[in-house]
């Protein structure tokens, strides 16, 4: 996705130890206008999926997985990090880790809003480790739900998070997909 | 604003102590279309406010205020209630205690998305005690910016928030206001 990229290489900023930086447009201020287009492109991507919710976690999943909704005309779902006083009992939990935050987080989907008769598809800002990815996937397993497709914004294809999706049969997507910082460069 | 107050009555659920479940359209599963319809409604109102930014908090305002921010086509910051580490030094932080979580978080904007010469909308799910409005207000003025607009999706007027607010030569709009839990219904 060309004006992803553009974005990127505009205003993305390489911290080091395999952290970008895109705080100022889509995890820390947003860009409505590019994230309307990444909705769409994901739309585009998964047209033929036959989905019936999105799922992704707080926080920085919600854009995007939003944008998406409003396109596809499908509910979405937020796991959430702090399970609320609203969320019902027993909800479908699941563990994941923080790549930038370096802490471990529970993953709370409330049954009431993921049934097996659905067909997910799950959006997150990154696919990097997977770690998140990959606890939402167990979330929806749980749930006896149909896994039919996973979107990221932007991909790290050198931290291997594709490689544990590769059992999967469905369609995993990235917008940008990053393949090295070299010489504090961003390579798609 | 009418098709919210139907969504309320339909599917909110008073689950008593003041607090109100509305977890299958905002604050856990989000209804895209109804989220259109806030983003336009907000936008209605807040047309001759000559705003620059929108200013939200993680994680439940990040859904109206970025459907506000598409129609009004402005950036969109929302407050981060941990400190990601690729969030630049010094932020403007201030505390708020979650009323439907009942713990206190730090909310911190980096000032690289936040400046002196930005007119600033704020957007959050609820009005009720105004917690996380008033630590959002403190940001803006630490920033040196210009508040020009205060917009809640649910109000909760019982609770005592707007007249916090009332100081303020600015429109505070809520698109739907509850005046009351009584007999375990909801008054508008």
């Amino acid at each position: 996705m060309q004006i992803l990229k553009d974005k990127i290489l505009k205003e993305g900023k390489y911290l080091g130890n395999g952290i970008l930086k895109v705080d100022s447009f889509m995890n820390h201020q947003i860009d409505p206008a590019l994230m309307k287009e990444i909705g769409q492109e994901f739309a585009n991507r998964f047209k033929s999926v036959r989905a019936t919710r999105i799922l992704t976690a707080e926080t920085s999943g919600i854009a995007p997985a939003l944008a998406c909704a409003m396109v596809m005309e499908l509910p979405l779902v937020f796991a959430r990090k702090h399970m609320p006083i609203t969320m019902a009992a027993n909800p479908f939990t699941e563990r994941a880790e923080s790549h930038t935050k370096g802490t471990v987080v529970d993953l709370n989907v409330s049954p009431e809003y993921l049934k097996a008769d659905d067909r997910v598809i799950i959006i997150d800002d990154f696919l990097a480790s997977a770690r998140t990815i990959t606890a939402l996937i167990n979330i929806v397993a749980s749930s006896g739900a149909e896994l039919v497709g996973i979107g990221a914004v932007i991909e790290k294809t050198f931290e291997g998070g594709r490689a544990k999706l590769n059992h999967l049969t469905i369609p995993v997507e990235s917008l940008a997909a990053i393949k090295s910082f070299d010489n504090e460069q961003i390579n798609f």
